[in-house]
């Protein structure tokens, strides 16, 4: 069987230098395959990327914001990534670029590959005779592919995954261990998807009927878009009659919670157990924080920000930062707030009565 | 092996029209099935159910909201459902109902019915010799049934799925693929229960000792009604000394905690990422909206519905709509609301400071 | 093989008396094995912890609280334990201790304790061979063990676990079915983690860079210390570049999202649906509430509590209990308070404005 490479490095077990390379980098070669300028020591030799804190001989370290400026006078690092406005502060040698945090993703994943993988089907995966699966996708332990499913080539599919009948798998998407994918649903190129998460369950939709739930069927699909990622124990339901969408480069966290119906447009990412209830559109380029709330049959625009912790109960129409979250106090002093929370209303009648008996007084005069 | 149909259409994989009865049904036949009254083309004949936007020739389309009603006058659906209120917008074959919610259900139900599903046991299935497996029951690839356990006729126990020794699984229940029961717990008939799921880990019980913790064993179990869902990535622990119990018609959507001692009353539902506190008791037909939070050890009456993103930290006695949100605002006029709201306190002082000089001033008069 | 009894007692599936020792105890064999002083009726006979209001014929039941008060004296329990407090009121033989709820612990680990297990490599298992598997673990149906991975004595790997390659998993420690441990993590002894559980996905890591995101692979790993236990369906990232770091005693309930870098300080105990987002350092012996949210970056001091649904969004610097929680009100009182809050600086304005005009009133008499 072919052992391919993945498409983007990520090194999964062993931590350390390349195994491909074991010398490692020069600055001039990092520069010449990664850009950035480097102002000293070009011949300096790298070949693994630490924090600046513990970084030592042959490691390189990367310094992105204001608030590591101290570090860099005293740290160890063989070498350093750094952007224009901390390059002052660095007492090594350099590459200056002016996206260090892209730098780093890019550096992580030329000195820290992941291992190849093994392309073929694990003797104890279990694939319906009619699923099309690529020569070129491993499917691991225990694996179960449905019937009419197709698995492009390039993917890996981790072991206990179970995919269901007539799923689409694109090329180079990677399923880790224990993923869950329903009958139906569509997953493009080059996804990850972690461990527990679940794809295309029913959505949560029950008609009341003399006081008790008559089942909706749900007979939407999940369709996911090309270089999504979707976070551990993440679950996506199957839409009602059409497919609940995450359109390309969405980038999901853990534990999240998308409802059936839901849109959420390109390039948003959505942090930790975020609640996104039925039909909502999320749109392009959004950001959301960790444990936010969305209700349901809402639109929230392009480029909206929501703070972590937000509830979120209508539209919102335009880009900016949006923020709900009651402050945080010493419990006691609390629990004297939260008294005078309740009792807003009669805060506004007692100011109100002043207003009038004051304006008595002042006519009086 | 018998093949044999599931109690409820669901449909599983392929979209389309039902592979039963290619034709489809008139309007007429509709209402002799499922009931309403048809008022004109009742020859009109349906194969599919679609949204009003785009359903086409040979789709019938479900309206029940008077948001709908532009949406009525455009749709080219070849028949619609609608309520009373709405049949003058109707310009389509159309049949009458007064609960179309409903009737959207028993249509799909209908029209895209879920494949037959073949009883028997993989091959790949790990079954204890003692466990008492339905003839007519369906045991997925991979899926482990321990010591004891029974599972009733027209059970599906999906793949990947883990039954623990001395589970009883009711008669037409369905577990998707990767769900997790722990030993000793008990599931009633034509439950419905998406993959991650998992019944029945220990109740978070932990006596403080020494600065340290001692894990307080939890010999209950679960108790699951019939007729019960439970969504995908949900986890409902056992209890301490008796069961968790899970009342009949219960609907519970995805990613929610039900923590040990707790009893959810019959035909209630609850919304994604809800955390529900030990011991705490709920009541029947409850309504609790997404990402709400109850703490422990409460009593939650009947009918009472809670809003969405709502922590409830005392018994609720009388049934109603509960709430605790703060308000969404821009970030920066949060950030000065904030303030405010952390300074109620003084604000009270100062009104009361107000009230008493004003008194004064009055009184010199 | 060699059947090898758990390190503590945990019943698994029947519930019942031991089988080991039907007669049971004695009140004054239960004072010799456990500790406590026993007043009356040493040589009554229990097999069983049952609750209060259930106890009856051979069954011992535990008050710890104040408000078990009344139920002491209507309890059917052939015996009790209880605090010196609640003594007066027990009119059954009993045990008094100062620490009831610990003494509850053992007294269901004593009569209550695990059936053995046995030690061995279930057929359906897959183990790479160069993996490490001592003798006297136990490795379930279809558990997947990676790559040079360790698995020490007296472990339980659960059914359909997938251990990735160079984890090490601890002396008596137990994954119940389904867990997800990602290559490279490290696990203590006498850990538990539940069903759903998934140790070492990637952090959420991403940099933007044209309106996308480029992923920042995470290279560091999971490391959870001894007599840790982790609830059903949660999930711990794995560092960036060091080790996302569990100490030891962590007690963390279900559905918990731990981010990549994250430190849990030792005997802290977190309860279910929390979120805690990148870098944050939590203190040791710390409580956070359920469906609590705490940003990323923060250092929160040890012996902090945090209440349920708390939002925390600055580090925290003494111990104490914090809370950060909305009022809850009937609805419609909810939303006239709701406008009321988000006019908190147009009240401030109006209180301002009286104080000015008052003074003028004052100065002017």
């Amino acid at each position: 069987m072919p052992a391919v490479r993945p498409p983007r490095g990520k090194r999964a077990a062993a931590r350390g230098p390349s195994p491909r390379r074991p010398p490692g980098y020069t600055l001039q070669e990092l520069v010449a395959l990664l850009g950035g300028a480097v102002n000293a020591g070009a011949e300096c030799r790298v070949h693994a990327v630490a924090p600046l804190e513990r970084a030592g001989e042959g490691e390189i370290a990367v310094a992105s914001q204001a608030a590591q400026r101290t570090q860099l006078s005293t740290t160890r690092a063989a070498a350093l990534v750094v952007p224009p406005s901390l390059q002052p502060e660095a007492r090594r040698p350099c590459i200056v670029t002016d996206h260090p945090y892209v730098y780093f993703a890019r550096l992580l994943t030329l000195l820290h590959p992941e291992p190849p993988f093994r392309a073929g089907v694990d003797r104890t995966a279990v694939i319906e005779p009619s699923a099309k699966v690529s020569r070129l996708a491993s499917i691991g332990p225990g694996a179960v592919i449905g019937r009419g499913a197709a698995i492009g080539p390039g993917a890996r599919i981790g072991a206990g995954c179970v995919i269901g009948g007539g799923v689409r798998v694109g090329a180079h998407t990677r399923l880790h261990a224990n993923v869950t994918v329903y009958p139906g649903c569509t997953v493009g190129a080059r996804v990850i998807m972690h461990s527990g998460a679940v794809i295309g369950a029913d959505g949560f939709g029950h008609a009341p009927a003399d006081g008790a739930w008559i089942k909706i069927p749900q007979i939407g699909g999940v369709s996911i878009g090309d270089d999504v990622e979707i976070g551990a124990n993440t679950a996506i339901d199957r839409g009602t009659l059409d497919d609940t969408v995450i359109e390309e480069g969405v980038k999901l966290d853990n534990l999240i919670q998308i409802g059936h119906n839901v849109r959420v447009g390109a390039h948003t990412a959505i942090a930790g157990c975020v609640a996104i209830a039925g039909s909502t559109k999320i749109g392009r380029r959004c950001r959301i924080g960790g444990a936010a709330a969305i209700s349901g049959h809402l639109v929230i625009a392009d480029d909206v920000t929501i703070s972590g912790g937000t509830s979120v109960m209508k539209s919102i129409e335009a880009p900016g930062i949006y923020t709900s979250l009651p402050p945080l106090l010493p419990h006691r002093e609390w629990q004297r707030n939260t008294v005078r929370m309740r009792q807003l209303e009669r805060l506004v009648e007692r100011i109100a009565a002043l207003e009038k008996r004051l304006a008595k007084e002042e006519s009086a005069r």
